[in-house]
């Protein structure tokens, strides 16, 4: 990272803008320590940096007058969801405005016979699904947080459900978009399928906000099945619940989530989440479809699982234990952190080709164990994506020089394996030097998209790309 | 388009190109005017212009060689794969080196443990299938014709199977492109996600040669079904079948293929194909999975077909009767064109939200029976996307701004119902204006992405964006 994206905006036109800006928004551009602190860092280990002032938005239009101003006067411009990124995509590494999108949590329309709806960036994804509760659809992506649906967009984020429904790539129709020089862009219309030119929706899925901040965004939903089972399946070792996973994706069967916890997470959801299963690798699935076809399904992967020393598998299509159980599941981060209360995460994951997830997960597995850090393995292994939650104290050299010892050595093998750095959490700021080594030049192109969109690097410098 | 694009390279610059790449591909490099002829044109009515050469490549690193040589001198390089497009998009509007990957037709790798494969560039998708035989997978993305898989990520493909498996935007994992400037670029890994930085897999697939040159892919494969069921289901109306389209969307069925095809469109299959499905609209429908699952669904939609007016729904699991319908179907366009030999098939797709299908189906409908011109109707309906193919004779003014009035309404109507004015064929020549009214300033942004990446428009000049 070079210097020129650290050095904060003069302070001439930095209190220019704030002036401005507290003209424009009064009281909803605050400038206080707590505010800005708490919009300075993620839920992850990496530093905090604080924004100068944090604005709180609640039109696509100030969006687009801030980002005027801010790019007149080559102030950074920094959009924040609800903080919940893991490799430090709202820490202002550069100062400058926070724009706080969480006042703009509309839902805006919802199309039940296309199965679609359109948003404002600030509403969450669990927002959204009480929203749709009576329509009879859903909005399958779901990472651990609830996460706002503009960030998630913004972070290609995935989770349990990616391996039927896809993650925000897929799920993302179109997006409206502020760009850099305070222009507002939308990227298409609802069709489900498009070839008109360029893929701007795809090219700002992902793109952490430093290449324009997505405001609103019409998303494909999902009929909530006719049925739907599910259960746990405790396994006697690693490998063999990997092997019933690659089997089961292998066969055809479509899964709509496989989970795979390892014993040190089951202990930590036991314990977080009042629950009493088995202290060993186990798998979470479910199975979406008609009544008849989640029976066929619960009934071949138990099947599988039983073939690959699986102990035992009770599926059930009682909705509320399923609750239960994948509440669990979704707060396996918070359970984790709550094994060493404290301690940070510094949570890392990959995503690797499903024949070498056995392969990386035992090695990571051991790489742990020969270790003295707590670290549960938690996968949505349907996708080849496991994810490592190291417990650390940041202030401990020992603690994160071994924490960065065994990510790097986890990275590097899902690189070596044709996976890739991240599968879902992004580059922010924890993998830059592992994006180049996963792209090699395609990281100059990266450069040369985020010079031409951005030429005075205010959107959220610092992140994806070094300039 | 201004008139910078349409100037060709200089007379100099170009015969010392043309003297290094006969230096340098002997025999490889054409310059005849039956082949550069033949490499001018798509399978569309839109006019011809020649290439000055057209080279035949055999490796990346040719290719690389190649438009290093065009981009020093700044002579047009256009990628060439079967030729099968629909927008003019091979045309050399701007003179140049056509490169015709045919001759890079190997399938490189294949990991059935997960899922996918690697191909060179001009791999066709029937010889990509043909080879998968024996491996239990196939290649889903299917357009009409048997057109290159570099040409087809190229133009963001699609197909009858699209509604259950995607188009090409899914099923590309990472591609192998060379830059304008020769450099050579990996977008990713084998990862079937990755939120590793800007999706430059997206980025690539569906710019139409003009950011970079796709050589080689890595492509998602599917496990072919247990079992397949499918079927012909006639309709006494055009409404009555789309209605059954949205609700059997809807009502959640996976269904793998339906496609729709007016009474024209059929007695021309009928002809072509030696069919004798009676003359009314009618719907091509299958389903893949168990053999319960596709009994289940076929029945299902029987049932939704006769609250539609649908007239019999006879389906089948037999492979033989399947294919020779689908083979009729995949050959429509052709048949289409049998309809009155000696006239070219003006044909474009447009894309909608389903609930907007019936609207846009019908006064579609409307302006062809109104009109002298035979235009037949045949459409991806489960995605909202439909085909119109008007014979006209290019020759001929009446025929040609009869046809340009249809088409134009056709695409404006889908755009005031929020749709695309192209779900599959792509940009090109043809709907360079559409974009415009599409996208308004995200025009702009491509503008800016195309300047970014090939700052002397080298590549596929004229196509998508007018510079």
């Amino acid at each position: 990272m070079s210097d020129t994206i650290l050095i904060k905006a003069g302070e001439g036109e930095l209190a220019a803008v704030l002036e401005a800006l507290r003209r424009f928004l009064g009281e909803r551009l605050q400038t206080t320590d707590a505010v800005r602190e708490a919009h300075g860092r993620d839920e992850s280990w990496h530093e905090t940096h604080r924004p100068d002032a944090v604005a709180f938005v609640h039109s696509t239009d100030e969006v687009s007058e801030i980002v005027r101003l801010c790019s007149d006067a080559k102030v950074p411009v920094i959009a924040f969801g609800t903080g919940t990124s893991l490799e430090g995509q709202v820490s202002a590494v550069a100062g400058g405005i926070c724009i706080d999108m969480s006042g703009m949590n509309q839902v805006l329309q919802v199309h039940p016979e296309d199965l679609d709806c359109r948003v404002e960036a600030g509403v969450t994804r669990k927002q959204l699904n009480t929203y749709l509760r009576d329509t009879g659809l859903f909005f399958p992506i779901d990472p651990g947080a609830d996460a706002s649906l503009g960030g998630m967009a913004a972070t290609r984020a995935s989770g349990t459900n990616a391996v039927r429904y896809g993650t925000m790539r897929e799920n993302v129709l179109n997006v409206t978009a502020v760009l850099s020089t305070g222009e507002v862009i939308s990227t298409g219309g609802r069709a489900r399928k498009s070839a008109a030119g360029y893929d701007l929706t795809r090219l700002l899925v992902g793109s952490e906000g430093t290449l324009g901040i997505i405001t609103e965004l019409t998303l494909r939903l999902q009929g909530i099945p006719e049925a739907i089972s599910g259960g746990v399946c405790p396994f006697d070792n690693l490998s063999g619940a990997v092997d019933a996973v690659i089997e089961t994706i292998q066969s055809g069967i479509p899964i709509a989530r496989i989970e795979l916890l390892d014993e040190v997470q089951v202990r930590a959801c036991n314990a977080y989440s009042k629950l009493d299963l088995a202290e060993t690798t186990t798998l979470f699935v479910e199975f979406h479809g008609t009544a008849a076809s989640v029976a066929e399904q619960s009934e071949r992967f138990g099947a599988i699982a039983q073939d690959h020393g699986g102990r035992e598998f009770n599926w059930t299509t009682e909705a509320e234990e399923r609750s239960r159980l994948w509440e669990a599941r979704h707060n396996a981060y918070y359970a984790a952190l709550a094994l060493e209360p404290g301690k940070k995460g510094m949570t890392t994951d990959v995503c690797v080709p499903i024949s070498k997830l056995a392969l990386c997960l035992t090695e990571t597995k051991a790489d742990v164990e020969a270790s003295f850090l707590t670290a549960p393995i938690v996968g949505h292994v349907g996708d080849g994506n496991f994810h490592l939650i190291m417990l650390v104290d940041p202030d401990n050299a020992k603690d994160m020089a071994e924490a960065r010892r065994i990510h790097d050595r986890m990275i590097s093998r899902a690189l070596a394996h044709e996976g890739t750095c991240t599968g879902e959490h992004g580059i922010g700021l924890g993998k830059i030097a592992f994006l180049e080594t996963e792209l090699g030049a395609g990281v100059d192109v990266m450069r040369t998209l985020k010079r031409a969109l951005d030429p005075h690097n205010i959107l959220n410098p610092g992140k994806i790309v070094s300039l």
